[in-house]
């Protein structure tokens, strides 16, 4: 079993999607993440569910969860309301982190070291440099575990 | 909104639960992690799903992609077949991070600041030691994009 014999189609983002528009897209497809295009439709790198959240939080509750909770409920309701122009571009963390990106021969084994190694439940799937879809943690899961 | 009007429950497993039980529990209920109870019922910690991998995963190939892709194709599918007797225990991760728990009366930014920092997907609520159930990004992301 090979990458290729778990694929799955992936919706993609570009760096220019708006914020809003990529969280309405992982909540309504319940996914884990996104897969970041390039302007040549290159996989160029994967937005984890979680961090489509940072825009949402400003930078002095990030690191202060007394400071979040003073804020008060009304307010803290609309996280997204100020993010009119925001893109997956602002929201991609600013370090370089190893890629979860592999190639359709990778054994199921490459996968999951990878997943486990990078922490991301989503692999994008990619030859000469054209993605082919992804891999998710739940459908190698499905595979592995049905023995 | 707070965390009591997000809340959903959540399946709990111990560290003395097979590892092969949590993997299929993730797949089956296509959940992003497990939360972990310790002896008297409280949550001890949050299994990301992809952490439930390193098992299964030699550890001289956790480090080295290179070394996985020499393993022959028919051993890398049988990942799990070696983990008889393997735990949620041995599963968690070594180093200690902060934990995505938080309280009832945690406001939507609060649990997404504790969800962007800790990059956890799942949130464990907690009153007076015991569970009261999770919020799940997915959870979060619906009510918040719905506006």
């Amino acid at each position: 079993m090979r990458a290729r014999d778990l694929l799955v189609d992936f919706p993609t983002v570009s760096l220019d999607t708006p914020i809003l528009e990529a969280a309405r897209l992982l909540a309504a497809r319940h996914l884990p993440g996104l897969i970041v295009l390039n302007l040549v439709g290159a996989p160029l790198t994967i937005l984890p569910g979680t961090q489509v959240l940072r825009l949402a939080v400003p930078g002095y509750c990030q690191e202060d969860p007394a400071l979040a909770r003073v804020i008060d409920e009304a307010h803290a309701d609309r996280i997204f309301s100020d993010l009119a122009g925001r893109t997956v571009r602002d929201a991609l963390p600013a370090e370089r982190r190893e890629l979860p990106i592999t190639d359709p021969g990778a054994t199921v084994l490459e996968i999951a070291a990878l997943m486990a190694r990078t922490r991301s439940p989503l692999v994008a799937v990619v030859e000469g440099g054209r993605l082919l879809g992804a891999v998710t943690l739940q459908g190698l899961l499905e595979r592995v575990t049905a023995a």
